[in-house]
């Protein structure tokens, strides 16, 4: 599930404004789409760098959809647990950027 | 943004089964639909609730949408800063729950 594809931030425990530096590293490369992906307690860090490099940096950045899902990880002691993901998927909206008056 | 609405649950820093226990028991009271809201580092625990609610409890629970946005959290010591926030729509799809074979 939580794969990575080229156009894809895989959000961890670094500060949140190292996997907004890679978002807008991403765009500026090109591509159209982004998608964040985090598990557990990184979730609330995946919205943060969501909100952050919209509000922030990127005023033309669109959150098109939030998907959430549970996945098995495999503990180191044996075993698996359950453990919930999110998939924020980010697009350009094609407009030029503009700063406001 | 953050509003209570009669159908949603605020979720913050208490165990996430109390959570999940208010979500069955709306549910159980014959509305359709269940917000489920936080911001800030609850956003991973309300994501836990949705899930463990479908896993464990509501086979038939469809997480519909969750929707990311940002609010401003008014200081103690004065000021605003800026906190993101999710919100989660629950609903049933109105088939019968059916136990697994």
């Amino acid at each position: 599930m939580l794969s990575k594809s080229p156009n894809s931030v895989f959000v961890g425990n670094k500060p949140v404004m190292s996997y907004v530096l890679a978002v807008i590293t991403l765009f500026s490369s090109g591509v159209e789409e982004v998608t964040l992906k985090a598990r557990g307690r990184a979730i609330s860090t995946a919205v943060d760098v969501a909100e952050i490099t919209k509000r922030r940096f990127m005023g033309n950045l669109n959150v098109s959809k939030a998907t959430i899902g549970t996945e098995d990880v495999v503990l180191r002691e044996g075993g698996k647990r359950p453990v919930s993901t999110i998939e924020i998927t980010l697009t350009t909206k094609g407009e030029t950027k503009e700063s406001a008056p």
